[in-house]
Protein backbone atom coordinates (compact mmCIF):
# COMPACT_ATOMS: atom_id res chain seq x y z
CA UNK A 1 0.00 0.00 0.00
CA UNK A 2 1.36 3.54 -1.28
CA UNK A 3 2.76 5.31 1.92
CA UNK A 4 1.19 8.94 3.02
CA UNK A 5 4.26 10.39 1.82
CA UNK A 6 4.42 9.41 -1.68
CA UNK A 7 1.13 11.90 -1.56
CA UNK A 8 2.96 15.04 -0.80
CA UNK A 9 2.74 17.78 -3.79
CA UNK A 10 6.80 18.56 -2.91
CA UNK A 11 9.04 17.29 -0.48
CA UNK A 12 8.10 17.86 3.28
CA UNK A 13 11.61 19.61 3.62
CA UNK A 14 10.16 22.47 0.94
CA UNK A 15 6.82 22.60 3.11
CA UNK A 16 8.64 23.46 6.05
CA UNK A 17 10.78 25.49 4.87
CA UNK A 18 8.75 28.18 3.65
CA UNK A 19 6.46 27.37 7.11
CA UNK A 20 3.62 26.62 5.28
CA UNK A 21 2.54 24.97 8.69
CA UNK A 22 3.45 27.65 11.07
CA UNK A 23 -0.07 28.86 12.46
CA UNK A 24 -1.10 31.99 15.02
CA UNK A 25 -1.25 31.52 18.74
CA UNK A 26 -4.76 31.81 18.50
CA UNK A 27 -6.48 28.86 17.58
CA UNK A 28 -10.38 28.64 16.26
CA UNK A 29 -12.63 25.22 17.45
CA UNK A 30 -12.99 24.44 13.59
CA UNK A 31 -9.35 24.68 12.78
CA UNK A 32 -8.80 22.19 15.97
CA UNK A 33 -8.80 19.79 13.31
CA UNK A 34 -5.68 20.69 11.65
CA UNK A 35 -3.25 21.19 14.02
CA UNK A 36 -0.89 18.90 14.95
CA UNK A 37 0.79 20.45 18.26
CA UNK A 38 1.47 24.03 20.12
CA UNK A 39 5.01 25.05 20.07
CA UNK A 40 6.57 25.93 23.43
CA UNK A 41 6.23 29.09 22.18
CA UNK A 42 2.21 28.82 21.99
CA UNK A 43 2.41 28.93 17.89
CA UNK A 44 -0.22 26.48 16.67
CA UNK A 45 1.38 24.44 14.50
CA UNK A 46 -0.60 22.64 11.44
CA UNK A 47 -0.74 19.02 10.00
CA UNK A 48 1.22 18.79 6.99
CA UNK A 49 -0.29 15.81 5.60
CA UNK A 50 -3.67 17.91 5.66
CA UNK A 51 -2.29 20.93 4.16
CA UNK A 52 -0.84 19.04 1.21
CA UNK A 53 -4.27 16.39 0.78
CA UNK A 54 -6.30 19.75 0.68
CA UNK A 55 -4.28 21.78 -1.56
CA UNK A 56 -4.49 18.88 -3.87
CA UNK A 57 -8.40 18.74 -3.59
CA UNK A 58 -8.64 22.41 -4.16
CA UNK A 59 -6.14 22.11 -6.67
CA UNK A 60 -8.66 19.28 -8.43
CA UNK A 61 -11.59 21.19 -8.06
CA UNK A 62 -10.59 24.78 -9.71
CA UNK A 63 -9.42 22.53 -12.20
CA UNK A 64 -13.17 21.84 -13.43
CA UNK A 65 -12.67 25.40 -14.14
CA UNK A 66 -11.45 27.50 -17.36
CA UNK A 67 -8.92 29.95 -16.05
CA UNK A 68 -11.75 33.25 -17.15
CA UNK A 69 -13.95 31.23 -14.47
CA UNK A 70 -11.71 31.88 -11.95
CA UNK A 71 -10.79 34.66 -9.55
CA UNK A 72 -8.29 34.76 -6.88
CA UNK A 73 -8.67 37.44 -4.24
CA UNK A 74 -5.80 38.66 -1.68
CA UNK A 75 -6.21 41.92 0.01
CA UNK A 76 -2.89 40.85 2.11
CA UNK A 77 0.00 42.26 0.45
CA UNK A 78 2.24 39.17 1.10
CA UNK A 79 0.12 37.19 -1.00
CA UNK A 80 0.47 40.00 -4.06
CA UNK A 81 3.36 38.76 -5.62
CA UNK A 82 2.40 35.05 -5.58
CA UNK A 83 -1.11 35.49 -6.78
CA UNK A 84 -0.08 38.04 -9.35
CA UNK A 85 2.49 35.07 -10.76
CA UNK A 86 0.12 32.68 -10.40
CA UNK A 87 -2.18 34.52 -12.75
CA UNK A 88 0.69 34.77 -15.34
CA UNK A 89 1.69 31.50 -15.32
CA UNK A 90 -2.47 30.29 -15.29
CA UNK A 91 -4.41 32.97 -17.08
CA UNK A 92 -6.65 33.34 -14.11
CA UNK A 93 -7.86 36.36 -12.61
CA UNK A 94 -6.52 38.09 -9.94
CA UNK A 95 -7.53 40.86 -7.54
CA UNK A 96 -4.53 42.00 -5.48
CA UNK A 97 -5.63 44.77 -2.93
CA UNK A 98 -9.19 45.96 -1.28
CA UNK A 99 -12.04 44.70 -3.14
CA UNK A 100 -15.00 46.92 -3.07
CA UNK A 101 -18.00 44.77 -2.93
CA UNK A 102 -20.28 44.53 -5.83
CA UNK A 103 -17.62 43.15 -8.75
CA UNK A 104 -19.06 40.14 -8.59
CA UNK A 105 -23.01 41.16 -8.12
CA UNK A 106 -23.53 44.43 -9.69
CA UNK A 107 -23.46 44.38 -13.55
CA UNK A 108 -23.48 48.08 -13.49
CA UNK A 109 -20.12 48.79 -12.24
CA UNK A 110 -17.22 49.00 -14.75
CA UNK A 111 -15.09 46.38 -12.84
CA UNK A 112 -17.82 44.01 -12.75
CA UNK A 113 -16.76 40.44 -13.77
CA UNK A 114 -18.65 36.87 -14.10
CA UNK A 115 -16.47 34.05 -12.56
CA UNK A 116 -17.75 30.62 -11.18
CA UNK A 117 -15.45 30.28 -8.47
CA UNK A 118 -13.35 32.08 -6.32
CA UNK A 119 -10.48 31.71 -4.49
CA UNK A 120 -9.32 34.16 -1.39
CA UNK A 121 -6.14 34.24 1.07
CA UNK A 122 -8.03 34.95 3.78
CA UNK A 123 -11.73 34.79 4.52
CA UNK A 124 -11.60 37.65 6.86
CA UNK A 125 -9.82 40.70 4.95
CA UNK A 126 -11.19 39.37 1.77
CA UNK A 127 -14.79 38.71 3.34
CA UNK A 128 -16.29 41.53 0.96
CA UNK A 129 -15.57 38.87 -1.89
CA UNK A 130 -16.76 36.37 0.27
CA UNK A 131 -20.53 37.70 0.68
CA UNK A 132 -20.02 38.92 -2.86
CA UNK A 133 -19.71 35.01 -3.83
CA UNK A 134 -22.13 34.17 -1.63
CA UNK A 135 -24.74 36.35 -3.04
CA UNK A 136 -24.57 35.06 -6.54
CA UNK A 137 -24.26 31.24 -5.22
CA UNK A 138 -20.00 30.13 -6.56
CA UNK A 139 -18.06 28.20 -4.22
CA UNK A 140 -15.72 29.65 -1.94
CA UNK A 141 -12.41 28.23 -1.63
CA UNK A 142 -10.37 30.42 1.16
CA UNK A 143 -6.81 29.37 2.25
CA UNK A 144 -7.48 29.61 6.99
CA UNK A 145 -4.73 29.84 9.60
CA UNK A 146 -5.30 28.51 12.55
CA UNK A 147 -7.67 31.99 13.77
CA UNK A 148 -9.92 31.25 10.85
CA UNK A 149 -13.82 30.93 11.10
CA UNK A 150 -14.65 28.52 8.09
CA UNK A 151 -18.31 30.38 7.89
CA UNK A 152 -19.84 30.77 4.47
CA UNK A 153 -16.46 28.87 2.79
CA UNK A 154 -16.84 25.88 1.09
CA UNK A 155 -13.53 24.18 0.73
CA UNK A 156 -10.91 25.62 3.43
CA UNK A 157 -6.83 25.09 2.81
CA UNK A 158 -5.34 25.19 6.14
CA UNK A 159 -2.50 26.65 6.03
CA UNK A 160 -0.40 30.10 7.12
CA UNK A 161 -1.97 32.02 5.00
CA UNK A 162 0.62 35.47 6.22
CA UNK A 163 4.00 34.94 5.39
CA UNK A 164 5.52 35.47 1.89
CA UNK A 165 7.15 32.51 1.67
CA UNK A 166 4.12 30.11 2.42
CA UNK A 167 1.89 31.96 0.21
CA UNK A 168 4.17 31.98 -2.27
CA UNK A 169 5.10 28.01 -2.20
CA UNK A 170 1.03 27.74 -1.93
CA UNK A 171 0.05 29.57 -4.98
CA UNK A 172 3.56 28.22 -6.80
CA UNK A 173 2.20 24.38 -6.37
CA UNK A 174 -1.60 25.37 -6.95
CA UNK A 175 -0.29 26.58 -10.39
CA UNK A 176 1.84 23.66 -11.35
CA UNK A 177 -0.76 21.54 -10.21
CA UNK A 178 -3.51 23.26 -11.85
CA UNK A 179 -1.63 23.83 -15.48
CA UNK A 180 -1.10 19.84 -14.94
CA UNK A 181 -4.71 18.66 -14.04
CA UNK A 182 -5.96 21.19 -16.86
CA UNK A 183 -3.19 18.86 -19.40
CA UNK A 184 -1.78 22.39 -20.37
CA UNK A 185 1.78 20.85 -19.30
CA UNK A 186 2.42 17.18 -18.79
CA UNK A 187 4.32 16.93 -15.46
CA UNK A 188 6.58 18.97 -13.41
CA UNK A 189 9.19 18.84 -15.84
CA UNK A 190 7.18 21.19 -17.96
CA UNK A 191 6.36 23.32 -15.63
CA UNK A 192 8.28 27.12 -15.84
CA UNK A 193 7.25 28.53 -12.84
CA UNK A 194 10.25 29.67 -10.16
CA UNK A 195 9.38 29.45 -6.65
CA UNK A 196 11.20 33.08 -6.48
CA UNK A 197 8.94 35.27 -8.52
CA UNK A 198 6.48 33.79 -6.58
CA UNK A 199 8.24 35.30 -3.25
CA UNK A 200 10.50 37.92 -4.17
CA UNK A 201 10.68 41.34 -4.96
CA UNK B 1 -26.58 38.15 -15.27
CA UNK B 2 -27.61 34.92 -13.90
CA UNK B 3 -30.12 34.34 -11.37
CA UNK B 4 -29.30 31.54 -8.89
CA UNK B 5 -32.47 29.39 -9.92
CA UNK B 6 -30.53 28.92 -13.02
CA UNK B 7 -27.84 26.96 -11.19
CA UNK B 8 -29.85 24.26 -9.06
CA UNK B 9 -29.11 20.97 -10.79
CA UNK B 10 -32.94 19.58 -10.17
CA UNK B 11 -35.86 22.17 -10.01
CA UNK B 12 -36.53 23.34 -6.08
CA UNK B 13 -39.81 21.73 -5.75
CA UNK B 14 -37.98 18.17 -6.31
CA UNK B 15 -35.43 19.34 -3.56
CA UNK B 16 -37.79 20.35 -1.31
CA UNK B 17 -40.85 17.19 -1.91
CA UNK B 18 -37.61 14.53 -0.99
CA UNK B 19 -37.12 17.14 1.82
CA UNK B 20 -33.25 17.29 1.32
CA UNK B 21 -33.65 20.28 3.25
CA UNK B 22 -35.35 19.10 6.52
CA UNK B 23 -32.29 18.73 9.33
CA UNK B 24 -33.04 17.85 13.05
CA UNK B 25 -33.61 19.56 16.25
CA UNK B 26 -30.24 19.76 17.14
CA UNK B 27 -27.83 21.99 15.57
CA UNK B 28 -24.04 22.23 16.26
CA UNK B 29 -22.34 25.66 16.07
CA UNK B 30 -20.27 24.62 12.39
CA UNK B 31 -23.73 23.60 10.95
CA UNK B 32 -25.53 27.00 11.47
CA UNK B 33 -23.87 28.44 8.19
CA UNK B 34 -26.09 26.25 6.49
CA UNK B 35 -29.11 26.64 8.21
CA UNK B 36 -31.89 28.84 6.82
CA UNK B 37 -34.58 29.14 9.42
CA UNK B 38 -35.79 26.96 12.35
CA UNK B 39 -39.05 25.83 12.09
CA UNK B 40 -41.59 26.14 14.74
CA UNK B 41 -41.75 22.70 16.19
CA UNK B 42 -38.15 23.05 16.08
CA UNK B 43 -36.50 21.74 13.36
CA UNK B 44 -33.98 23.45 11.85
CA UNK B 45 -34.22 23.91 7.99
CA UNK B 46 -31.23 23.70 5.86
CA UNK B 47 -30.66 26.38 2.82
CA UNK B 48 -31.36 25.12 -0.46
CA UNK B 49 -28.80 26.83 -2.29
CA UNK B 50 -25.85 25.73 0.17
CA UNK B 51 -27.07 22.02 -0.53
CA UNK B 52 -27.31 22.46 -4.65
CA UNK B 53 -24.02 24.13 -4.11
CA UNK B 54 -22.28 21.56 -1.95
CA UNK B 55 -23.28 18.81 -4.45
CA UNK B 56 -22.41 20.55 -7.14
CA UNK B 57 -18.81 20.89 -5.75
CA UNK B 58 -18.54 16.97 -5.10
CA UNK B 59 -19.95 15.89 -7.86
CA UNK B 60 -16.87 18.06 -9.38
CA UNK B 61 -14.33 16.55 -7.19
CA UNK B 62 -15.78 12.77 -7.25
CA UNK B 63 -15.52 13.25 -11.49
CA UNK B 64 -11.49 14.09 -11.26
CA UNK B 65 -11.49 10.07 -9.79
CA UNK B 66 -12.10 6.62 -11.98
CA UNK B 67 -15.26 4.82 -10.63
CA UNK B 68 -12.41 1.98 -8.99
CA UNK B 69 -10.84 4.92 -7.06
CA UNK B 70 -14.20 5.91 -5.03
CA UNK B 71 -15.86 4.30 -2.02
CA UNK B 72 -19.05 5.21 -1.06
CA UNK B 73 -19.94 4.21 2.70
CA UNK B 74 -23.27 3.87 4.27
CA UNK B 75 -24.22 2.41 7.61
CA UNK B 76 -27.56 4.05 7.89
CA UNK B 77 -30.13 1.37 6.00
CA UNK B 78 -32.07 4.19 5.02
CA UNK B 79 -29.30 5.21 2.39
CA UNK B 80 -28.14 1.34 1.18
CA UNK B 81 -31.17 1.25 -1.84
CA UNK B 82 -29.96 4.81 -3.20
CA UNK B 83 -25.89 4.39 -2.17
CA UNK B 84 -26.42 0.34 -4.30
CA UNK B 85 -28.16 1.95 -7.43
CA UNK B 86 -25.69 4.94 -7.45
CA UNK B 87 -23.10 2.31 -7.59
CA UNK B 88 -24.64 0.16 -10.09
CA UNK B 89 -24.87 2.70 -12.61
CA UNK B 90 -22.03 4.76 -11.86
CA UNK B 91 -19.54 1.44 -11.44
CA UNK B 92 -18.71 2.96 -8.42
CA UNK B 93 -17.50 0.57 -5.34
CA UNK B 94 -20.20 0.77 -2.32
CA UNK B 95 -20.02 -0.64 1.29
CA UNK B 96 -23.41 -0.92 2.79
CA UNK B 97 -23.13 -1.88 6.16
CA UNK B 98 -21.07 -1.69 9.06
CA UNK B 99 -17.72 -1.15 7.91
CA UNK B 100 -15.34 -3.20 9.53
CA UNK B 101 -12.05 -1.00 10.29
CA UNK B 102 -9.23 -1.85 8.45
CA UNK B 103 -10.66 -2.41 4.78
CA UNK B 104 -8.76 0.77 3.94
CA UNK B 105 -5.86 0.69 5.60
CA UNK B 106 -4.71 -2.95 6.52
CA UNK B 107 -3.32 -5.02 3.25
CA UNK B 108 -3.76 -8.56 5.03
CA UNK B 109 -7.51 -8.34 4.91
CA UNK B 110 -9.41 -9.86 2.21
CA UNK B 111 -12.02 -7.14 1.92
CA UNK B 112 -8.87 -4.78 1.62
CA UNK B 113 -9.40 -2.51 -1.59
CA UNK B 114 -7.21 0.47 -2.08
CA UNK B 115 -9.44 3.62 -3.21
CA UNK B 116 -8.21 7.36 -3.51
CA UNK B 117 -11.22 9.21 -1.72
CA UNK B 118 -14.30 7.92 -0.12
CA UNK B 119 -18.24 9.43 0.48
CA UNK B 120 -20.05 8.89 3.53
CA UNK B 121 -23.87 9.28 4.52
CA UNK B 122 -23.03 10.19 7.94
CA UNK B 123 -19.97 11.20 9.62
CA UNK B 124 -20.64 9.92 12.80
CA UNK B 125 -21.74 6.13 12.35
CA UNK B 126 -19.38 6.24 9.38
CA UNK B 127 -16.22 7.04 11.80
CA UNK B 128 -14.48 4.15 10.98
CA UNK B 129 -14.37 4.64 7.27
CA UNK B 130 -13.68 8.33 8.31
CA UNK B 131 -10.87 7.78 10.24
CA UNK B 132 -9.29 5.09 7.96
CA UNK B 133 -9.60 7.28 5.68
CA UNK B 134 -7.66 9.93 7.33
CA UNK B 135 -5.00 7.26 7.97
CA UNK B 136 -4.05 6.56 4.45
CA UNK B 137 -4.61 10.33 3.40
CA UNK B 138 -7.58 10.28 1.29
CA UNK B 139 -10.08 12.71 1.46
CA UNK B 140 -13.19 12.40 2.53
CA UNK B 141 -16.83 14.06 1.25
CA UNK B 142 -19.57 13.39 3.87
CA UNK B 143 -23.05 14.31 3.86
CA UNK B 144 -23.93 16.12 7.03
CA UNK B 145 -26.52 16.89 8.58
CA UNK B 146 -27.40 19.98 10.92
CA UNK B 147 -26.59 17.82 13.79
CA UNK B 148 -22.98 16.59 12.68
CA UNK B 149 -19.28 18.21 13.31
CA UNK B 150 -17.27 18.36 10.75
CA UNK B 151 -14.12 16.83 12.33
CA UNK B 152 -11.56 15.01 9.30
CA UNK B 153 -14.00 15.67 6.70
CA UNK B 154 -12.67 17.62 3.94
CA UNK B 155 -15.74 18.30 1.76
CA UNK B 156 -18.99 18.51 3.82
CA UNK B 157 -22.69 18.12 1.71
CA UNK B 158 -25.14 19.94 3.90
CA UNK B 159 -28.63 17.73 3.47
CA UNK B 160 -30.99 15.39 5.65
CA UNK B 161 -28.78 12.64 5.90
CA UNK B 162 -31.44 10.50 7.52
CA UNK B 163 -34.53 9.82 5.39
CA UNK B 164 -34.69 7.56 2.62
CA UNK B 165 -36.49 10.11 0.10
CA UNK B 166 -33.83 12.74 0.74
CA UNK B 167 -31.01 9.88 0.31
CA UNK B 168 -32.28 8.84 -2.69
CA UNK B 169 -32.81 11.94 -4.43
CA UNK B 170 -28.80 12.76 -3.46
CA UNK B 171 -27.76 9.95 -5.08
CA UNK B 172 -29.87 10.60 -8.02
CA UNK B 173 -28.28 14.00 -8.83
CA UNK B 174 -24.52 12.72 -7.91
CA UNK B 175 -24.55 10.06 -10.26
CA UNK B 176 -25.74 11.78 -12.95
CA UNK B 177 -23.46 14.51 -12.71
CA UNK B 178 -20.85 12.33 -12.10
CA UNK B 179 -21.54 10.89 -15.27
CA UNK B 180 -21.93 13.95 -17.23
CA UNK B 181 -18.75 15.30 -15.80
CA UNK B 182 -17.22 12.31 -16.69
CA UNK B 183 -18.78 13.19 -20.11
CA UNK B 184 -20.28 8.97 -20.15
CA UNK B 185 -23.51 10.59 -21.03
CA UNK B 186 -24.05 13.99 -22.85
CA UNK B 187 -27.02 15.03 -21.24
CA UNK B 188 -29.78 14.58 -18.61
CA UNK B 189 -31.94 12.91 -21.04
CA UNK B 190 -29.73 10.28 -21.34
CA UNK B 191 -29.45 9.57 -17.72
CA UNK B 192 -31.18 6.38 -17.62
CA UNK B 193 -31.24 6.46 -13.54
CA UNK B 194 -34.62 6.22 -11.88
CA UNK B 195 -35.47 8.03 -8.73
CA UNK B 196 -37.58 5.54 -7.79
CA UNK B 197 -34.96 2.85 -8.10
CA UNK B 198 -33.16 5.27 -5.83
CA UNK B 199 -35.62 5.23 -2.98
CA UNK B 200 -38.40 2.20 -3.03
CA UNK B 201 -37.65 -1.31 -2.15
Amino acid sequence: MAEKEDKFLVPQDTYLKAGIHIGTKFRTKYMEQFIYKTRPDGLSVLNLQKINERIDIAANLLAQYAPEDILIVSRRENGWKAAKEFGRLTGIKVFAGRYPPGILTNSDLDSFMEVKIILVTDAWPDRNAVNDANKIGIPVIALCDTNNQPNNIDLVIPCNNKGKKALGLLFWILAKEYLKKRKLISDDKEFTGKIEDFTEE
